[in-house]
């Protein structure tokens, strides 16, 4: 009867990040005509809201990936450890998601997305060894 | 008194894959002496090896950025899909670790990554609903 | 009613590559449920079919894009290169948009792309000259 | 009797962009003796002077490329946004081809991209609706 | 006079690969006219012919940026090992500055880049440990 | 008796870049626990450290390879251009090895290396054309 991707999507990334949908659609839907719904059904919908794995571990394998993929998904990583930590991850769990990176996507990318974490915590007022 | 991180990356790197520290030095120290150990204590010694996440959680960060990262990555993204059974984790979790890494290393990187775990899957004889 | 992206992607999808929905679904969605509709909808549903840029220019972007990334897209490029074809463009036009990728992610990923080329084009026959 | 791939190329980026070989050699040249003549024979005369393809599909190519490699190259992709907008492309062809870039080169990419040309506009004084 | 960048490229290629020009144009020059000339007049006339660093340590340079680069670059990495013997490199110099790359490109690059090495020093004859 | 490669690491890195162990450990080992060692052991003892390629041309490579793999590792560059100075190499030939680039990294990879040496010339008041 209804888009449910695109419903189950919204409840997901309300749980995650509230009012997100709202800003993607201020910020973008201009320029690019329905791009939040698009986003949330895609991302949230099709992937986050998805049975099979839990959504902690889900934000912890997103936040390595994007330290992994490095520079470009910079502001985007930030976005990703506040989810990590909303979906009940530690600040130390975070940490060593993005230091194993080191391994594959190499040691710039893990120093960045330590960076990352790191100006996450402070804004949080997260102690760096609250882990 | 002797190097411990060389001594915990070889305790986990003989769980998740026996024999690997042999198979590697065979194939490389003639190349490029020592390459065997400092793989061994790097990879698995100052990465898998630490507290702070489980095992099961680090090997599914590295299928999903490993994913990600693409083709270059392909035949250590098959060796980790059996590291990543090894160390716990269901079928269904990694291909779902691998199909999220469609929103971020996009809609090729997420194929390939599925196309990885259905060949480890055959050779093991898993079959493919059976996550 | 319906969902109608997923509608508006199937129409397109099988406009550029006829049974690709049924073929993505049998191989992929017992492994991961749902896989062949959430790509259906989302890369063709929410992006080839929206309008604002003609297919055929939406094509050429994506060969030339997929040639920048480089080697972990090589299948998705043979098959996006048959489909830059279905969609009108000349051979010429796509071994141009290929070639021009040469100064944005460098030699090697543009030699590889204009080999790919030449695989598709002698698949269906087509002289390399037919420009 | 003389380097016609070097004035090929002057012509075409002094269309694309007034001054722009000048630039590069005020810049550069003092540290790398030759680079802006280099830099335009090589990018304007050996690709965007060429035949085969017109000059705004070249440059909605770009676009997606540049949008799809991500990070490293934010600067140019605002340079080519501009540059696409001289070479007769609408705002909106101009989202389009970095929206659909989610599907290649991840989500990510693809919100940058938007930002860029959301920079792009705002400079140039066109509404993000103007397309 | 005449594109001496060509000629510069073309002196240089020949001393590191002969015939190369000639097979590039058999191969690519009816798909994409001129393309054997545009390579060899930019990689070889506008970068490898320079002046201000030896042709050696260019080659070592190449070598470790395209094991950085990974899969995507993985033809063009064994024509570049070869042409790094070519240029007076011995074995282990180009094992180490493959090596080294596990810092920057990740371990999986690294691991490609010595088994790429690998099979040039098979085809040629070279013992692993002939460094 | 002791962590030889983390000994080894120290006197290079200290020679590189005086104080940096403990300038990473004031920053990471709080959130990370050990990280300064492990970076040191790493990237220093078990690569710039080893023997078979001088240290000169090692810090050439990891110059060009930031170079190629782009934003993500710009911070790096910057450390690895000065780096690659305290190694002996003269500016021009940090521009030659990065402008190189431009065939294997694309061209704005390449500009924004020529950008990152032009910052790091600047501070350490080296004259753009001193090479």
């Amino acid at each position: 009867m209804t888009d449910t991707h695109l419903q189950q999507g919204q409840t997901i990334a309300e749980r995650l990040n509230p009012g997100l949908r709202d800003a993607l659609s201020a910020k973008y839907d201009a320029m690019l005509p329905g791009m939040a719904d698009s986003l949330i059904e895609w991302a949230y919908g099709h992937a986050y809201a998805r049975e099979g794995l839990d959504l902690k571990t889900r934000q912890l394998c997103t936040v390595a990936a994007l330290t992994a993929l490095g520079g470009q998904t910079g502001p985007q990583l930030k976005v990703n450890i506040a989810h990590t930590l909303a979906a009940g991850a530690s600040p130390r769990e975070i940490t060593e998601a993005i230091w194993q990176m080191a391994v594959y996507g190499g040691m710039p990318a893990a120093i960045n997305g330590l960076n990352a974490a790191a100006e996450v915590f402070a804004e949080k007022g997260i102690a760096p060894d609250q882990g």
